[in-house]
């Protein structure tokens, strides 16, 4: 018997029917970036993009921190209400009190405060955007094919809604796994450490429990954390519909991990792995910063940066460090805008901005002295440099955990350091070779890649223009709400089923049971 | 307070600490297959491993199917206490009653036990192997680095633990998902069809109920068809030890799938999906034939085999094809070597063999008449050519499954077939326009991708064979057992601690309780 063609999947079906056929050859790409950091990566995809013969438009906010023009791509600047000291002033909230004390769970919860504060101010911005008609006009019509977008903010999925066009996602991750959560990617509590958890991959009893206790504080962050973005795609798009759910229509996750930084789980089609795509190519070194790292001799130099948004410290704190370098042979390269002592030790070079990947690739960098940041940390395995991380806030205290768990870094908590306990720490990352042997071999491990991260974030994102998409990569899981995902249905319908076949089998078993001890009863009372 | 290097992951450790940094230039291979067409598509890898400059040696047992030698790699040919009659007498048992009737659920307990018969003997041939001790030594004296082979047969695996070197698996999937078993990769039965089910990934509630069902049905099967690996496992390595937990050592699973044809589920960071690898390159067409296919006009041809396994059928069911192909004005290339009629039809061209591949890549090409093994969808979709499908056992019914629901096929029963109903088949696929589109659009989404399959299976083998594995893509799930991995001990904890302290508020609210009316009714009657 001849089956006709069956059509359950319509949507893949739709797409295969329906669509055009051809490459995209020069794509329109609209960028809704992340300032701060998260630009500081997404711009190399953007720059290539543009490279690659892609008419590429960034959406600027009027107050911004990083997210400048250049040759490469055009920007749209938009209003927004908000200015830039109001900017200024919510990001030096974000940071502030990082010298006061040691990271714990608590601070969690202040992490989650300023973090909902930061967000709101950008929702707000969003907004903006959203209720300038004129300009959102404009961008409708231009016809755009693909929205380059980080969801750590809600606008660019928001945008990509709106305009009817595929999202590709440009991320590290989200807090308390929305992505993962979004994408129906699973994460066994078992063997997937929570974020802030301070577990590996490897748990015993009790470390499995808090693991678990910390997924159900996720759900409750989580709740926290998105309300205002729920309420912008409620407002915005559809009454009800959560930022989850919107995300959850990503055609490509393009994230900025691997299983050398993290630990390996299960990972879902549409998730690409890019790990690295901050540090691709060096620059020469400027004169004089090659003139100081050059004369560093046999002991060397050390990198030392606080990331893109912590240049300063207290000064008691700045002195601490100051003196740990007085007492070291090698150089520093330190990116420090903050008050200098009377007497700068020589070996210190003090900058505004480091060039740190192309330090780092130097053969003289001998430690890497890092916040923990995702960027720098590739920037330390793509070169093999060890490093000291004295983790701040955010992500960092889990992106240093994963790294000291593999024997490539040392860790020193900033609020209870003290000169000795820096210099002892430096020591052992530079002379215990250990740390230089397993850092080179977790870098050959790095590089050896199929592909080049830019090359794959760039094929994917060329993908989603040319086919306008990638549903075939979207699992069925998003059209299962969670009891059906997790079955819960079809177990209790066999329950069900179960209960009622032995209840019914025990009801006759007792039925034929009495109608025998009956009959019999009545036989013994007739004779 | 710094905390020193913590160690916990000590097996990712001891790779990063110990091992030699140096990449393998010239490696050296050790082949173990499996027959039949399993072999046809890894002989490909295993020749461009060998144009690469890797010295590579393919283990062949002296009753052989298809596995020869090449200019391309050595072979070691190992006795086995079984003749080739015997082997051609267990594979056509294999095949037996192909064309009686419809394929079911009974078949599944049929092609089990015939299963059964054929792994069996080739256990047999594998203890044969493992007995030959001069050959034994000789091969572990050889020192490869690293062992390709699919663990559709225990053989490869048992050899890759016996000489202590990582294990390349190169597969199309194991039944009963074994493969993802030992692989500890989630598949929600929620929407990740079961072999066998008939389901897609859209399932509604029946559906889910049957797929779960099917689910407990396959951990029965998998009993039943793993046993004597399971044995020869717990023979030869370790008492107790299974198959599954033997393949979870597995360093990488190149995967002869991807998401164009199956549907998307999760994967695990070791699964390299390899899907048309053996679609690679085509060859022009032997002059005979190409004159044939040149002269098909705009009707063009038709391409039509059953498999390697399958190149006959009863006369009865042959009549059926010859007369239908008397109806069409299409031309007919046909791989057949059963009894001839008196009157073949001119427009029919039998062969022993086909260049399938090369003849699907004829822009004349209309339509590909295939039984549906992987090999073959994958040199349909490659080349865009709309198929009629007949199934006949093993993992095609599933695969036609797929190719139907995405509408680039139609399938035909072949054991209620008549010549009406194939003609109409064949007119459909062929002038339904729909077919075509489709099946372009879907070759087009195949083959845009960012490396080629051969390619992507040459990094990975290199790969291990350069960092002696690749462990850093294992998941800790294999260090637990089911019970700690659904966290079934934690859960249990929390709720024994959630009752306890349930318990005691309850009873002390119950003696606070008593105590206070106690006391009022002692109040009560001194009043």
């Amino acid at each position: 018997m001849r089956s006709g063609v069956w059509f359950p999947a319509a949507g893949l079906l739709a797409w295969l029917c329906c669509l055009g056929l051809g490459p995209v050859q020069g794509g329109k790409v609209l960028v809704m970036p992340v300032d701060g950091s998260h630009w500081l990566s997404m711009k190399i995809l953007v720059k290539e993009l543009s490279r690659r013969g892609h008419e590429v438009k960034v959406l600027v906010p009027e107050s911004s921190l990083l997210i400048q023009g250049s040759d490469g791509y055009t920007t749209e600047v938009y209003k927004v209400p908000y200015t830039q000291a109001e900017l200024d002033e919510n990001m030096n909230n974000l940071r502030a009190g990082l010298f006061d004390g040691q990271p714990g769970i608590g601070d969690l919860f202040v992490n989650i405060d300023r973090l909902v504060q930061f967000t709101s101010l950008q929702s707000v911005g969003c907004d903006a955007l959203l209720d300038n008609k004129p300009l959102m006009d404009k961008l409708r019509g231009e016809g755009f094919d693909v929205m380059l977008t980080d969801p750590f903010l809600p606008c660019g999925s928001v945008l990509a809604h709106l305009f009817s066009i595929p999202a590709v996602y440009f991320l590290r991750g989200l807090p308390c796994e929305l992505d993962i959560k979004a994408n129906k990617c699973p994460s066994p509590v078992s063997y997937v450490p929570k974020f802030f958890s301070g577990n590996t991959d490897q748990m015993n009893f009790p470390q499995r429990m808090k693991n678990m206790l910390m997924s159900f504080l996720e759900s409750y962050v989580c709740t926290v954390l998105y309300k205002h973005f729920d309420d912008l795609v409620s407002r915005r798009i559809q009454d009800g519909m959560s930022y989850k759910e919107l995300i959850s229509h990503g055609a490509i996750w393009l994230l900025r991990y691997d299983f050398v930084f993290d630990w390996p789980k299960p990972l879902m089609p549409n998730m690409v792995l890019i790990g690295g795509i901050n540090c691709g190519k060096t620059a020469p070194l400027p004169a004089d910063l090659k003139e100081f790292v050059d004369g560093s001799g046999d002991d060397g130099f050390i990198v030392f940066t606080l990331g893109s948004m912590v240049s300063n410290m207290p000064e008691d704190k700045a002195k601490l460090f100051f003196d740990a370098f007085r007492k070291i042979p090698q150089r520093v390269v330190w990116r420090y805008t903050g008050d200098l002592p009377k007497d700068v030790p020589k070996n210190v070079k003090l900058m505004k901005w480091l060039p740190q990947n192309d330090l780092l690739a130097h053969p003289k960098a001998k430690v890497f002295m890092t916040h923990g940041g995702s960027h720098g940390i590739y920037e330390g395995v793509c070169n093999g440099v060890p490093m000291l991380m004295f983790p701040l806030f955010g992500d960092q205290g889990d992106n240093v955990h994963r790294m000291v768990s593999r024997g490539v870094a040392a860790k020193l908590n900033v609020f209870d350091m003290t000169t000795e306990k820096l210099v002892d720490a430096l020591k052992e990352v530079i002379y215990d070779k250990g740390y230089k042997e397993r850092m080179v071999k977790l870098s050959q491990i790095h590089l050896d890649r199929p592909v080049e991260p830019l090359d794959l974030a760039v094929f994917w994102s060329e993908f989603v223009m040319r086919h306008k998409g990638a549903p075939h990569l979207r699992v069925a899981a998003h059209d299962l709400n969670w009891f059906q995902y997790h079955s819960l249905d079809v177990v209790g319908f066999l329950v069900f089923i179960f209960v009622t076949v032995l209840w019914v089998t025990l009801k006759s078993c007792l039925f034929c049971t009495r109608k025998c001890c009956g009959k019999r009863s009545a036989k013994k009372k007739s004779e």
